[in-house]
């Protein structure tokens, strides 16, 4: 998906709501697991439920995995399932470089078609350029994430005064242009100080609700003209309930989601 | 594998050597490609023509997710098939949190039984501490890696006037026992730096032979006394013909370098 249509789908919807399809085989509906394709099953009425509010899907590759061979054809039965109008992430936080980047990008956007990937930046641009060299396609970089552990190493400060993630960002931004950063809810300051540094780049958003980002502020210092950002939520949506009903709660949280977003867009006139 | 055993192995190998199974279905030998698991029936014949003079094999998963769950499969089945006294490593840097990373260590370490994954460090303890819950389990974190782009954010310095590679290291050695570094053959000052920093720990490196790294500088400055680091050789011994002698020119490889190693761990008195 290229950005002008992403930006139309966010504008038409109102919502820049992903939702994180963290399927979990131990917290899916039991009466599913007797199905040849659980995670499948849930998935689809999760998305037939969820698709009118969110503009984008993103699969936590690890709950598939997990289940092997079986797990990934899931996936991918998954990725091809999700309309053309939603922007797809393969949640993967991958990184590796040349002819293994390309084999990574190859699983993630030719093998499955996915919009995006997450990777990690440790091993830099050559871990990086081989998602970029795909048209129409994005590499979702981690900058400052959402746990305890993103103070270990992404807020250690350089001899010129700058945190890591903020080199990251700085760096990375120029290497293409379909580029996306990860940026946890709760980091107010991050928000603040990155879309100074890149007023075009998208966010994208975990940590809104279970993990305690409050979304007026996120898309306050989030946002830009095109919306600025993807805010994922995952198990607040998927799990709102674990009877025969889930989808429809599924629904149901999506939707207040996304009448909170469009309120909050309409305010800041996006 | 739990440490005393990789270190017997090692010793009584004379071999730090791990082959690393990077097989691209677009590199084996043509012959292969009719039949229903060409990789698998690769690597069987690499493994059964290197098992001797190898202790370790690391498999790429990227190779393996690139062909959808057939690929996954035959990673699962090459695992399998590798005898409990090599020490296997899933080659996927993969690094996430809380459930996710559980599920990560899940996939490779239950439903397939590798002794151990590679793991970028970016996003902090929390994404490693999942790998670390298993008894004779093991992390590989990234530290200083051989490509280009190691020079964008592994080499940043901090205000304390350390690199970022060896904040990683200084940090996380202290999390857990079973824990080993990526380390680029051709990082001479680092290996000096990191030995120091870390008498003990294990480095896993790539490198050796196609990216340029000499063999015998890096025994001499990573050794220690339990050997002290595997050496990885990927596409120098699997690609060594493409013909239907493959796993024999295979062999000769990994002999080869086997006996370089019986001669410098000699010389080293390990």
């Amino acid at each position: 998906m290229n950005r002008q249509k992403l930006v139309e789908e966010i504008k038409s919807k109102r919502s820049v709501l992903c939702v994180g399809l963290d399927s979990d085989i131990n917290k899916i509906p039991k009466q599913l697991l007797t199905e040849k394709y659980p995670l499948f099953s849930f998935n689809k009425e999760i998305i037939d439920a969820t698709a009118e509010y969110a503009v984008s899907y993103k699969l936590n590759t690890a709950f598939y995995e997990s289940l092997g061979p079986i797990g990934w054809e899931q996936m991918q039965m998954t990725a091809e399932y999700i309309s053309s109008n939603h922007f797809t992430i393969a949640d993967a936080k991958r990184g590796d470089i040349g002819n293994t980047g390309d084999q990574y990008a190859k699983a993630f956007f030719e093998t499955m078609n996915f919009d995006a990937v997450t990777l990690s930046p440790y091993m830099g641009k050559d871990s990086i350029d081989p998602f970029l060299a795909y048209k129409d396609k994005w590499a979702i970089i981690l900058a400052h994430t959402s746990n305890k552990g993103a103070f270990d190493f992404q807020t250690i400060e350089s001899k010129n005064s700058k945190l890591l993630y903020e080199e990251v960002v700085e760096k990375s931004m120029a290497w293409g242009e379909n580029i996306m950063f990860v940026l946890g809810a709760t980091k107010t300051e991050a928000f603040k100080k990155l879309r100074e540094l890149s007023p075009n780049n998208f966010f994208l958003v975990p940590g809104v609700g279970a993990q305690g980002g409050d979304l007026k502020t996120v898309l306050l210092h989030a946002h830009n003209k095109d919306g600025g950002l993807l805010v994922n939520s995952s198990r607040g949506i998927i799990f709102a309930s674990s009877g025969s009903d889930f989808a429809e709660q599924a629904g149901m949280k999506a939707f207040q989601l996304r009448e909170e977003m469009r309120t909050e867009l309409d305010n800041l006139g996006v």
